[in-house]
């Protein structure tokens, strides 16, 4: 349903054109600090239109409802409310009953026919604004345990970053259009997004994440794993295809002598060389960098005329998407990536009592 | 924590190298048929030894100690429990603070200081014999709504199967020792598994799975998506490092054109043309086979000499893991890929009232 | 935490002296009516300063952020939001660290020591009146159904009605100040209360709740009984003591043959005769109706002085606490108590699949 | 579900008439002990025949299938199996379709048309055996914290035991064969049940169970509190018909200067003079012991006949049961109540994060 979490629960709500997208943040204790500055950045490297995306004005200014008093958390639901500002259903209404290829028009029809689909609905990308707020939130709180996390963009189209990212790279992509960890490739990145945009086409792409000064044993036995948490979570983000964690998919052509990470002592304590196991072993976290990858795939909404039906007709039909979409999301989705690991990984803190 | 599932609920109980191993299955209606050959035929086909695997003798047998009567479900939670046979914990006691790279050891010595690690433990391969075996029980359910599930092995090491596999294939590589769908290419992974073997060594692979006949609309927005539900129940497989859905990841590298499945109307059905969704939009079925892929690293017991810290002394050590191990355990995770998604699905099913 | 519910969750948000009180309520399906007028109609009967209680002013007009769509639900989240009108904490801050007897204070204190304590916070019946909302919300799904549920005062006091009064007679007790099925029997309940008033004391009382229409069955096995679900809500009501169904208390000094229900056919239906079960046997409805009684102490906040400790001296000192206070929450609580069957009801007949 | 408790879960199975019954405690921490002579001393406590009750010789040897090695938990989940010895289901089966009056026969027939239930199947007081073990196997975890939970036999038919009963007092009853804290009482309450069995029929009563030792503050706001939690547990248990806190019904008769508990200081901790309260305030417990009293009707297994319907005719009928029964469940629920009170308080605990 729409709640998401065991010990810290996000329950979303709203829609992309009805007044405004929210959610409740239950189990935050109180007296934690609500840097509205922070929480703004965060917002701000989601919003559409800042560098490659959308046009669509956007305020993002999140309302805290309930449960902030003075900029303390009072240990009460955090409920959080951010308005629609520009809304303009008049293209989503031309479609009548058309489905869109590539978008969930079709099985929410037939699954919920009540449904308001406007903009997307629930299904849109828009839903992502308050689990943004809601993960920068609560990343002060991991920080102030010294958990990190931090995200960047991996891929775009066939550009892809086959470097091994450090947080301080990572953080200096913070300033790319792109988020891409080093400004060559990131440059590259967006003459690949812009290419497919002149086309009115949209492209894929791929973003990396990574959590630094987890403690060892996170996630829960046998289910609730660590990596299986954050893939669920992942799979939530709309345009979501694969989750790989560590080696990811390539694990598959590897050797166990060189897959396994060896184990050696430094300083007296125990560590990895390499980290193929992506920072989970047998689903607990192990002490090294939780390293996720997730691929967006293209866009689905683009200019170029597709094929698709008129479901009240059953007839063939052409389709052209009206309004201004984004030609590749991955940029935008680096900060949702990064809320959602930041909520799955406070949620096993808390249920391992890591976050007492 | 040990429970999947919503309205169908498993919670797995056991250990590698205690009395045995088992599972509650809760949620079953009454006078589902508990069909014994299916259910050891399923089991087979995970066994340890049967082709290319591990020579440890498995009875496997599963007894029902509850909720099944007459052959038939009763509508009460069913009690699966499989016995132990063949243990010998010495190999394991001999490792003694030394952990092995690549297995859960560590983080498990950790977070559960008191933890029977003999086998594995709870992280072992054998937590999935029950998982077949309800998997098994449940597949019949699905059988008789016309939803079927089958998966095969998509890659041993370097050697890739590229063909999009059809039901008829899959269901004939049953009878592969590596549940190649096909013989030519099957024989090939035995080679690539053969020569990880006489190098004392160990090699990956991926598992495809695929479900045909899925009503359109299954999964629950906004967090208990289809990919998501699916993917989390993946990663509680011992092994998995990735999970993709129809493109998975080169969806990175594609554009939008390419990427959506086109809409066309077939005997007045709407069907999509391809399937890069890999049957899933926004989180819902969409009618088309659902599809997934799902990378295992290599089996992190190898025969080759390993390095490693004693925990105790905090001293460098090597490491020679003794027994017989499976050198590529893909072969027989193939039916617990299967049994993880018909559990998930089921649950989704029954949570959107498909299953009365 | 602050969700109850498995297939319809409430999620309760907000504080006493906060921006306001709220709830999010998941799992409806779209289309069903929001009827502003029968949900005023429901927050009038919960008001303060109605009948009998106290002066506080509350505006109670319950705002729909999300949901709903043209004055039906779309089966996405409803999200209620009631502003909090007239707000003094002047009388709350004065306290300091003094916790008043009958009230959460002391517990709170220690255990969350940075909770809002203004107005009881979180532990206040201004949290009831999002819970009414949804249970108004919710009681046109379940009318369309047949199923029905009113409550009325059983007792106020020493006043007791012992009757056992019929839907008709209980609806027309909504008129009545004191929710009296009775009117007769109101007046001398009136009395009570203003007795109690007029000596600075406060009056304890119960409501007895009838749910009528209920398909057979209602309630999961083994954990989830009707009547334990039933209770669970109803001691979530500030100021409960005791829920009992049916016989209640009544059934420890009675015989087998006197307390069962025998059965009888009438027009082809099987019916009880006599309902000391209260319409629930094993757990699960039995298609008598449902009649749970539910004990309110006195409020605990009263203009006597009270004997407590300052918890920062720990010295023993007078409290006497200003502000106008209900001398009996019970008329006040009948509708809470319907909002709280309505919930689980249909939260059961859900789960039972029985509100497809 | 089949499922209790957050933290803490059992997951129980088995039916009267099956090969056993049984329960999955999932949560528990590695190395706790297990004392088999303190479990087989409750199980004692709750056998048939031991007393007053039936002659059904039930063997009640708990096995632990799983999650036990060397006497100490491990840390995965325990499996609790109990084998049923003597059973006869002829007497059953002679019922055909005549629903049993006071049982839960009808309901379940109608909702599961497919279950067993002989000897009421999961709707048996059977089920409480693997209850009681898992109660029995928890308690001397919350010992090791100074929780202590005791039960005692508040009432059998009119007789009634009016003093506050102290642990002394209780723990010395379990010899009585009434459970009774006073022998003088307890012979009463033998010859109460004596003559209800000589007429054929059968009695109900009250437990009282106390809690001694618990922390400030144990229970979860909004919605899980600790009486609520507690009264839903009990409704769990075959029989009841009413749970109260503290003062109970006698709440509506009571002022609030009379029922407010106040506040004093001894030895410098906080304590409250006098326990209407029953150890909760606002839902979390207040450092008082938790004192819940709960109401069970007479058995309704009668020797008399009693008046039902044939439901494959529709026809009045007369029904006589035979076999042995239980003219008053009240002395074997004892323990069962403790149970159930030991296992909601340890969960409830260990959200809190009070029992690390």
């Amino acid at each position: 349903m729409n709640t998401m979490g065991t010990d810290l629960r996000i329950t979303i709500f709203g829609a992309s054109h009805g007044a405004g997208v929210g959610c409740v943040v239950d189990g935050l204790p109180p007296g934690l600090r609500v840097d509205t500055d922070a929480i703004m950045m965060e917002m701000e490297l989601r919003r559409p239109g800042r560098g490659l995306g959308t046009k669509r004005k956007e305020l993002d200014e999140p309302v805290f409802l309930s449960g902030v008093r003075d900029g303390l958390t009072t240990g009460t639901p955090v409920t959080i409310w951010i308005e629609n500002g520009d809304v303009d259903s008049s293209a989503y209404e031309r479609l009548g009953n058309v489905p869109r290829p590539g978008h969930a028009d079709m099985p929410v029809k037939v699954r919920f026919p009540g449904a308001d689909l406007r903009g997307g609905g629930q299904w849109s990308g828009r839903m992502t604004a308050p689990l943004v707020t809601a993960g920068a939130l609560v990343r002060g709180w991991l920080a102030s345990r010294g958990v990190e996390v931090m995200a960047y963009t991996r891929s775009i189209g066939r550009v892809v970053d086959i470097v091994d990212r450090d947080m301080e790279a990572i953080t200096a992509g913070r300033k790319e259009p792109t988020r891409a960890a080093d400004p060559a490739i990131g440059e590259r990145m967006a003459t690949e997004i812009q290419a497919a945009a002149s086309d009115g086409d949209s492209v894929g792409g791929q973003v990396q994440c990574l959590c630094n000064g987890l403690p060892i044993g996170v996630g829960e036995p046998f289910f609730d794993t660590l990596d299986g948490e954050l893939a669920k979570a992942m799979f939530a983000i709309p345009g979501v295809k694969a989750v790989g964690v560590g080696s990811g998919t390539s694990a598959a052509g590897m050797r166990g002598s060189e897959h396994n990470d060896p184990y050696a002592a430094a300083d007296g304590e125990l560590i990895c060389e390499g980290n193929n196991a992506g920072g989970v072993l047998g689903g607990l976290s192990n002490g090294m960098p939780v390293e996720v990858t997730v691929t967006f795939k293209p866009t689905a909404s683009i200019a170029k005329v597709q094929q698709s039906v008129d479901m009240s007709s059953m007839e063939p039909t052409e389709l052209r998407i009206g309004g201004r979409h984004d030609p590749c999301i991955v940029p935008r989705a680096v900060p949702v990536v990064e809320a959602m690991m930041i909520l799955v990984i406070a949620d096993l803190m808390m249920r391992g009592g890591m976050l007492g």
